[in-house]
């Protein structure tokens, strides 16, 4: 399984039964031409959530938390579902992706909900076929390698069309929520992507992936560019469907030297992160890369309003590299998920006094992983609602 | 497999035929009471070979160079043995692993021969039984994890005893090369050997190690400390045996935050280092640890004369951070091996320019790996030989 993959992989939720949090049986359902901000539950301004407003840069009394790979396996709830469905079906099955998003936030409370899909979602819908097969991850059957199989790659000029229940997914979550929460969608960044559909699967050197990065760099090129078109639509489309924020996944980015990274990946989540702003300039965006430890200096450069930071980053070193008004996410070792309460909490405490004096949204800086004790995450999301900023 | 034990299990080597660089058919091998120092065939201090002046911080032309997993899979003549012999078989049985040690040094002329080992290669001495097992990596059939584990280990009082192939392997070694290259030995660190034993296997997330690391740190640092007393004997066995320059593998060192690493990996590969250096204050030591990006300027700290650098770092960056008299070892990505002739040299030769005017020995910055063609790592060599440091 790929170290950043399964990060994303399974961004869902598991909770305790059924919709208990659901307003009566009441879920506004758009149609496909019907975008959120014209439905009448939107939130005022004023009473936007917590993580929305951190994460556009608000001064606010304590850092937000949600968790990568909030939702997935580690969740007796989760399985019920994982075992009975495949991956895609129940990621690309309204009902049950909207049940699996908000298991979590039943349990937990965190301060973001994110729905529960994958990086490789919107792969199909350019005709790159993907299956989740049990113990291997994701498998693409068809490998993007020629000129050809770029050329005949489709543009997303109708996400409504090609990938129906994201709509549904996030009006739906952004309906239950109420509010109360902040709603997260996420893309994989034009990176991540190109290099999962080079190999074709998870492999920890990418060998087909970095011959055609030194033989034939004019084609990633191209790859990398197209991809990027297509996942800023894809973005935009999650934002007018009631996404509040999109974060993008560079899950990959540990594959990259610096030099690589500057290259490869940046130019083009910058390209997607411009043409999303073009759109939504108010909508913040989330840049994640796994890896980036290394790779700060460059990341400064991003424009992404909120930098996500993987574990084996130092915080103090992020912020002071990053500047204190810079919005910073993360970033929690989940291996901590596996220690006693006290010493979650005591991270906690350390990692939200390292990051300063706000713009510090709370999370792991790695996906949660199977095993990890459900009440753990119960106290490192408690944890976060009982800390405030340093003064 | 490991991403970092991987790096470290075949350091051998892989040639064209027979002994052809043997000088006749004469090893010295000594007797298990006669220490390198004392033989005849050592090579006078001025015609030091060039990989053991540069790590000692004398000003030379050009870099050294070898290569991480220098001996592997990637060589033909290598997996005539492979397919052959299991691992502890050819790295225990002295003949095997001499002739795998030498055989790149017979097919690409490196600067550095090193020996073909694990560095799991001295766990068994401290009673930790390990098998290297095909498509699985070495499994530890008996993993360290209570104190009654580690009150149970051996100290390593007799290496000649309990390890008996090192001093024909390097002592042989050193007689082969004849002064021609310099030998180098190696041993995991600490924190690695730890890590690997307490897991038993490779592990993606080491939940076993981390949850001792938060449960019961003081275990996990007896454990340390025994482990650094027994390396330091084995070190200096090594040095005892012929070896000229020793490395310290910190092969899972990237799964440790910058605090984790400052906790239980580099104090006790400082302890090892003291060790040594207090027993052979002239034989340089090189610390390698895998996962150093984000971690340099713990590393800067470190009191090895040189310091290993992963692909993932910016060598222009570790300049930087390190300073210009610093000896550095590393980088280049091994997959660039996958590209032609003339991006090798070109990678090269950029390396070889951002490492500044000296003290870099050129390198991969992780394993070469199967499937590298053997002509990419003549070229490899070739470009060093033929480059020159920046004026």
């Amino acid at each position: 399984m790929p170290a950043l993959l399964t990060q994303t992989t399974s961004l869902g939720g598991v909770g305790i039964s059924g919709r208990r949090f659901r307003k009566g049986n009441t879920i506004v359902r758009n149609d496909r031409n019907t975008s959120w901000k014209t439905l009448k539950v939107r939130s005022s301004a004023s009473a936007d959530p917590l993580l929305l407003r951190v994460a556009r840069g608000e001064q606010c009394e304590r850092p937000p938390v949600w968790l990568m790979r909030q939702a997935g396996r580690y969740m007796a709830e989760f399985r019920e579902y994982s075992d009975k469905y495949g991956f895609r079906h129940r990621s690309e099955t309204a009902d049950i992706a909207i049940e699996l998003s908000l298991q979590p936030w039943r349990a937990f409370k965190p301060d973001g909900v994110i729905m529960f899909s994958d990086i490789l979602t919107p792969l199909p819908a350019l005709g790159v076929e993907f299956d989740v097969v049990k113990g291997k991850g994701p498998l693409i059957s068809s490998p993007v390698r020629s000129l050809h199989d770029v050329k005949s790659l489709r543009t997303l000029d109708d996400p409504d069309g090609s990938l129906p229940f994201i709509r549904e997914i996030l009006s739906s979550l952004r309906s239950e929520i109420a509010g109360e929460t902040t709603l997260l969608g996420f893309i994989g960044t034009p990176w991540t992507l190109a290099a999962y559909s080079v190999e074709g699967r998870s492999d920890r050197h990418l060998i087909n992936t970095k011959q055609m990065m030194t033989q034939d760099p004019s084609l990633l090129h191209m790859y990398l560019a197209h991809l990027a078109d297509a996942l800023a639509v894809y973005a935009c489309h999650q934002i007018d469907c009631g996404a509040q924020v999109v974060q993008l996944f560079d899950s990959w980015a540990h594959h990259l030297s610096p030099l690589q990274f500057a290259e490869f990946s940046m130019p083009y989540s910058e390209r997607v992160i411009a043409k999303v702003k073009a759109k939504y300039p108010d909508t913040p965006l989330i840049y994640h890369a796994n890896g980036g430890a290394g790779k700060l200096e460059l990341m400064k450069g991003s424009s992404a309003d909120v930098l996500g930071l993987d574990w084996n980053t130092s915080m103090k070193d992020a912020r002071r590299i990053l500047g204190s008004h810079r919005v910073i996410q993360g970033n929690i070792d989940p291996m901590y998920l596996f220690a006693s309460e006290e010493r979650i909490r005591e991270e906690v405490s350390n990692n939200v006094a390292d990051a300063g004096k706000g713009n510090h949204i709370l999370n792991v800086g790695h996906g949660v992983i199977q095993g990890t004790p459900e009440q753990s995450v119960a106290v490192f999301c408690d944890a976060a609602r009982g800390s405030t900023y340093a003064n």
